[in-house]
């Protein structure tokens, strides 16, 4: 479970990679964008090209992130303190968008769009996705008086309801009916790949229980609905910087987390306690999925980040059938067959 | 298991039903279809309204059914020769289709749609879906040496899949991409509605038992499409005359199952051994099932005749829950919400 909160806290995130390696790719992208200014035929391709990079990305960083978490309980357990495992994941993200930004205020020199300084009036909205996901992190904590831990991992999946949901209220992007269905089917084919013999247990879940699920999973759709919403507000404000400051903040909360969680245990045994090599991996990996999410905002939304993910999810069992001799269920293999006719259905029924 | 043979014997079947009691309709129709020759509005409303009720027909008669399964063993086991049943549903349809024509025959006169003599280049296919299901009900009892009978229930479901594809095949008729994705959507949502903890057994098949899944599967598919096909094939032809020559050689074939399979016990115990209230009950739901199968295939089709089944599956395990105290998992939810969505695609995805 522990690697959950960290996967939970940097849903909110930057695509520092992208102006690493993908600047010049910008500027080419921007001049094309000109030359065809008409037909605009290139120009499309290009973003297609780009968000299909960034979802693959994604796609193979988030079913990365499951295998390490299989292979790290192999290893053992890990003692470490998860709150500052957290705050170093958004620490390794800010620098990133600051290196990225470095070498953008070099070939570009500092503009309007891709200056670090800001104002009140941007900044506002910036902690707000840190703390929605703190406040779901704490209520993370109460979750599990009232359903256990295989019952919270199938209760997850109705973020991808939530988030539907709240994409088209909050974002106002129109999904097609084939779409809506798809939706249905991505959250109906996650679960039933999940299902074991113990899974009918959710369904005792008490009335607190599930309206707490409910809860947390608005609260993480929100999250990243309201992500999408600030990175898109100013279409050419360079994402690096708007990045920049969801990291800070997201490292502010998260050293609130450590004083108030793990104070004890940081100070008595030091903050990297318990650090190991696959602790290091898995924050390296954590912080480069959480510049994924962000592209994938950025470039596309969250209804592809949650397509990206699920099938992650999918790709990881059929990965560790080789890595760790896993055996797939029948549900897997129909819950398989359910998610990739939803993938089938979000393409065919692309509103014209 | 006993009363799943009744069933797969009796998918080719008979409309008797209707003209029973939807002469005056059909006459009512004919003379609306003149009326509105044209336009066609009226006509199609109709056709429209008839495939419902038909289609409506056999999803409550194919629940009762189940449901009658389940009451019957609840009751205790029946020691009646199931060929013995099987002979009597054949000659209940037949019996009925005929009363059905002599209606007719008063009615409208005997005219050549509806006369009972046939040639032998129109009755030369009528043996083959009887045969088929025969041959189909043979090879169930080898394939319980590879599957044990909920693993067979789990196969079973192939033969959604083996329906769509022989009927594009056979029939020539043409699903948009939509409905197939809809069609491999209620194949999945079938199975994962009857996922329990041993369904995982049926992925240790052997390659023998798998085949002999897919060949019953195309055998049962092959029946249901050629069943159309033939009573699809002349138009005008009155369904009654067409059902009677079904049923007839349904009896003979029939008939031979009882000299080969259970003379013994006939000649010793009787025809009727074993016999009981329930059973009476469970030929005439498996007769009017039947006949409403055939209703389907007439205005329908077998799409839609495997729509409604499996939608009847689903009824009966609601049904269930208040007449037997059932409990429902979270894969029948799950399953259940698929079959629901495929049933909104198959229409949403309609080819105009």
């Amino acid at each position: 479970m522990e690697y959950r909160k960290i996967k939970d806290d940097d849903d909110e995130d930057a695509s520092d990679v992208e102006s690493l390696k993908g600047k010049s790719h910008t500027v080419a992208s921007s001049n094309i964008a000109l030359a065809t200014l008409g037909t605009g035929g290139s120009t499309e391709r290009i973003n297609w090209k780009r968000k299909g990079v960034v979802t693959c990305a994604l796609t193979i960083l988030t079913s990365s992130q499951a295998i390490l978490i299989v292979w790290s309980k192999r290893a053992g357990k890990y003692e470490y303190s998860v709150t500052t495992a957290n705050f170093l994941v958004e620490t390794l993200k800010c620098a990133l968008s600051l290196l990225a930004l470095t070498r953008i205020w070099k070939n570009e020199g500092v503009t309007d769009d891709n200056r670090l300084s800001t104002t009140y009036d941007e900044v506002k909205v910036f902690p707000i996705p840190a703390a929605l996901y703190l406040f779901k992190n704490l209520l993370q904590y109460y979750i599990f008086a009232y359903v256990d831990a295989p019952g919270y991992q199938i209760l997850k999946n109705l973020n991808i309801i939530s988030t539907g949901v709240l994409y088209r209220i909050i974002l106002k992007k129109k999904l097609s009916e084939i779409q809506w269905a798809g939706f249905i089917l991505l959250c109906c084919g996650c679960t039933t790949a999940q299902l074991n013999s113990n899974s009918d247990r959710v369904l005792q879940t008490s009335l607190p229980g599930w309206i707490m699920a409910i809860v947390m999973a608005l609260l993480s759709g929100f999250a990243g609905v309201y992500t999408e919403a600030i990175i898109k507000r100013r279409p050419s404000r360079n994402i690096n910087v708007q990045n920049f400051w969801l990291y800070v903040f997201g490292m502010v909360f998260n050293a609130v987390a450590i004083v108030f969680q793990d104070f004890d245990a940081v100070a008595n045994k030091g903050f990297f306690h318990g650090y190991s090599f696959i602790t290091v991996l898995m924050i390296l990996n954590h912080a480069l999925s959480g510049i994924a999410v962000s592209m994938v905002m950025k470039y596309a939304d969250n209804i592809v980040k949650v397509y990206s993910t699920s099938v992650a999810m999918l790709l990881t069992a059929v990965v560790s059938v080789f890595l760790f001799n896993f055996h797939l269920s029948l549900a897997f293999f129909l819950g398989s067959t359910v998610v990739s006719v939803s993938v089938y259905l979000h393409s065919a029924g692309k509103l014209l």
